[in-house]
């Protein structure tokens, strides 16, 4: 597996780098985003937090606008940005050009139905192929946790929530945390995976968050968030945690919207979130 | 003067908006965005840091970008971003569309030249009316710092040297540091003020540093960027700071480059100096 470099930016001592490669998983050609700590420049294995973007965005929203690197930098944790769907000619898109569907909104998910299959694999993409890329090219170590934004809130609770070996710990802000239940998941599930809702129920953190488990997961939700009633439902998550026991922190934050601005007020607590049990794991 | 608010975002316990007002001393509708920290909020009147942007820039590069929110919020600054020209119908631009002269790029000098006279005023518009407009209508002080990135930087500086009275301190990334011997400035000076080099003079900080004053100024400058030798120029005007025992702080940052990434890894230096002048002379 080979990398090229796109771009290079020094920031906050350490390196903000974009690369691209071909994807076997997804068939196309991938670009992706890591920042490194300066850590890593005297040799350092750290620690990843892989985090995953909302609809429309690419690695770039992230890098350019949480403002997350102060705290990695002095943490010394590594951030690596996938896209959020395979891209480029031959790639099926949404015919009447859609947001919430095909480009930019593969939904995390392994597509099963035409013409969606052949390349929306992003789930196995960000699951596996990904991170053995990351750790076979740079001084990362086997440490991982996931975050992410609106629909990679939901990519994040769903990866975690299903392979709790592979992450020490879960974080999201405005997660679509019950999509089998609002109409941006009924929308893109229905194409991605079928009639049969049955196979829709891994994908659904809520449902999966009702069956327990263990690994430490905090969720952000701003209350001024336009989405928050008919998308995002943290409620139903909450429930779901509550049910089972699960060791969720939901935190509901007034007035905050669904923007970066509201991401980069609290990405510094997530991100110490992470570096307290991604250190608790390798000590 | 009346505001027609655009946006709306809370972060780090302020808000961010932007407004919409039509400009007198431009003859157009101007957009601009302001940061109110969360002091604000129990009625206490804040300084303002004006930071003026680059070329091809708007209000929202900085308020995205540069992570400036929590530095300004814990401070107790306001931030006001303008545009960097004169904007919709009417308004000329360079007929070839170039990045670097109309739209977009208005080196905040006062054109004198047809066609840009008519609306390229925008030393006036950040000097004069913009101030009058954030004093009037929102919870701030007149106590006024003023930073900028490249254009916005040599706009920073000038302004500041021009104006002692006005401005408790200044700072820039990445100036443009002596507009009148570089290709940038050069055409820009040309197009907006005419062949007479005696007018530019007053438009460059190496010239007005060289004559000497006293109000702070610090400059960060990356000797990564690529722009560094043939446009920035911070070794003149170091000379010149020297030459006149100016009270200039310039540091030259390895590795870093011209983007955003340079200025989020510094920007709480930032305003960690401009809150030391702006509150010793507000006390």
């Amino acid at each position: 597996m080979s990398l090229e470099l796109l771009s290079s930016n020094k920031t906050f001592g350490g390196w903000h780098k974009q690369y691209q490669h071909v994807s076997a998983t997804l068939k196309c050609a991938m670009r992706f985003a890591i920042y490194l700590p300066p850590a890593t420049a005297d040799g350092a294995k750290v620690p990843v937090l892989y985090w995953l973007s909302g609809l429309t965005c690419t690695d770039e929203n992230f890098m350019q606008k949480a403002g997350a690197f102060r705290a990695a930098a002095e943490l010394g944790i590594a951030i690596v940005a996938p896209d959020t769907s395979p891209r480029g000619e031959g790639v099926a898109d949404d015919p009447d050009g859609a947001y919430d569907l095909g480009l930019g909104a593969g939904f995390y998910v392994n597509a099963t139905q035409a013409p969606w299959a052949e390349h929306y694999q992003m789930y196995d993409y960000v699951l596996q192929e990904l991170p053995e890329l990351i750790e076979q090219h740079f001084p990362v170590s086997s440490q991982r946790s996931v975050s992410g934004h609106s629909m990679g809130g939901h990519g994040a609770l769903v990866l975690a929530l299903n392979n709790p070996e592979r992450f020490s710990s879960v974080s999201a802000f405005s997660p679509i945390a019950n999509p089998v239940n609002c109409p941006w998941g009924q929308k893109a599930f229905k194409a991605y995976l079928g009639e049969d809702r049955d196979t829709w129920r891994a994908y659904d953190a809520t449902e999966l968050m009702g069956q327990g488990g263990s690994t430490p997961a905090l969720v952000d939700q701003g209350e001024g968030d336009n989405f928050l009633t008919e998308q995002l439902k943290p409620e139903a998550l909450k429930a779901a945690a509550d049910k089972s026991g699960y060791p969720l922190t939901l935190r509901l934050q007034p007035g905050y919207d669904h923007s970066y601005y509201f991401i980069a007020s609290f990405i510094d607590d997530h991100l110490r979130f992470h570096a307290q049990h991604l250190h608790l794991h390798s000590a």
